[in-house]
């Protein structure tokens, strides 16, 4: 194997190591994954993303490869393609700054803010907000109903609640104080496996001051995070069903700042993405891992 | 600035940002070594170490300037010298396999193991232990007498504890349960601010079995790590003089081996060093936070 370049990107503090493979040569495998994303023997990431033009018939250039930090093909990652986004046109892969990326839920389309030749944010379209509870999933006695500002007991409190898919399922919890002053991390693993959510759930933590939500969010299986993509288009979604903000207003996580807009058919999220360093792992370390 | 260019060590899992500056015309700020151990947001790392040439006058070729994630100052660190070493062989700025590195704390002597050109561990003489209860500090009727094979009450239990200074103050527990089953987060902090030891202590966890000393390590003001160097030379120590091995030993870690060797005036202390990646830092990323 020849020396393994990669990129190290991130979006709003959710980080990723990006492997430039538009001849689709080099495959990623599980044990490559999670040495890479090893954070103190590896290089530290998220997750990887593996950058392949997209197949034949496909009105898309590209394809977004993603992998988890535990070696486990990944579906969709809103911080990641943004990522993705700026090292394609950066690296000069194309000179378009609208184009579709392919991903293993379907294309993502992707619109670059570019100045001086440098993509200062990425907005991407998310994909519809549904509703219903069936979407979520979430019990309840009528599957098509929504439930949206519903009282909702957790944790020895009532929370307002509102019930999103962004493709994968989101209770957002309307919240009176800052939510950096809750108590998230026992709160949060409480919620996500709640028996209401037979699939478990993604768990936002809301408040609105000066037209800003205000969020924290607790991941299904990974916990506190920074800032998630699918968790501030669902943050937005609540807040404006409640009446909060318009269709279109920042979310704000502990990780950053991104822009959610609401429209009739879709979610598009924006926001930052950086380029913090571009390597070549050692052969050495490769070889001691039994990648090359 | 230039392009900074970086590279990416660890030892034993205790992993460094190395920048060369054999000039010694870049020198390192707080802030800059905070972003760039920052995990998520830069490289990540537990510290940052510059190398420059040493001063005029003195025997050993090189300083090592060493800082922790947190920006401020350090004095030296075991694992990262050894990097050091590594890291200026295999660039090809010494032909020697042995020789001095200054740091704040003194002169360091380095012994390297070479196979093929690749130096695949370095040795590293960590200065005499020091038994005395003033070395450590720790109170006690008589400052010259040492606290050696001793009970020592703390977190409900009954420890058989030792006290060693390798220039900072270690406790070292032996214990009878393998090291992995004991709760390390809950007896560590307990111990490390015990009213025994004025300045705090590093707490080391250590069962000998077929030859090896097992071992956890809690880190004063830093928590469980890896691995710790000093820490290595502590528990070969306190396991020596409690007649559990003899003078030269494995010390395991969850992070990986260390040998380490007690003589009369020195203990060395031998391990791997990997080279990780090399890396060019964005400019733009440099940018962001008012490096460049």
């Amino acid at each position: 194997m020849a020396d393994l370049r990669i990129w190290k990107f991130h979006g709003t503090g959710n980080d990723f190591v990006m492997v430039e493979d538009l001849d689709d040569v080099s495959p990623l495998t599980g044990p490559l994954v999670s040495a890479l994303c090893d954070r103190r023997f590896g290089v530290g990431a998220d997750g990887v993303i593996r950058i392949t033009r997209a197949e034949e018939g496909s009105d898309a250039p590209f394809f977004m490869d993603y992998w988890n930090a535990d070696g486990t093909v990944a579906e969709m990652c809103g911080n990641g393609v943004r990522c993705l986004g700026k090292l394609v046109f950066e690296r000069g892969h194309t000179g378009e700054t609208e184009f579709d990326v392919d991903t293993r839920v379907g294309a993502k389309h992707l619109r670059l803010d570019v100045r001086d030749g440098v993509v200062a944010a990425v907005t991407v379209g998310m994909g519809p907000a549904r509703l219903a509870k069936r979407d979520i999933p979430m019990t309840g006695r009528d599957p098509d109903e929504p439930f949206v500002g519903e009282p909702f007991d957790a944790a020895g409190r009532t929370f307002t609640a509102t019930a999103v898919s962004m493709g994968n399922p989101h209770i957002v919890l309307l919240v009176d104080e800052d939510p950096r002053d809750l108590d998230v991390h026992r709160i949060g693993p409480l919620v996500e496996i709640d028996a209401r959510f037979p699939n478990k759930t993604n768990v936002e933590f809301v408040r609105v001051t000066d037209g800003v939500v205000n969020a924290r969010v607790w991941e299904r299986g990974v916990g506190e995070t920074m800032a998630c993509g699918t968790g501030a288009c669902a943050a937005l979604v609540a807040a404006n069903e409640a009446g909060l903000v318009p269709p279109r207003a920042t979310v704000r996580f502990p990780g950053g700042d991104l822009v959610v807009e609401r429209t009739d058919d879709q979610v598009y999220l924006s926001g930052p993405a950086e380029r913090v360093f571009d390597a070549v792992l050692d052969e050495a370390w490769m070889r001691s891992r039994g990648l090359a």
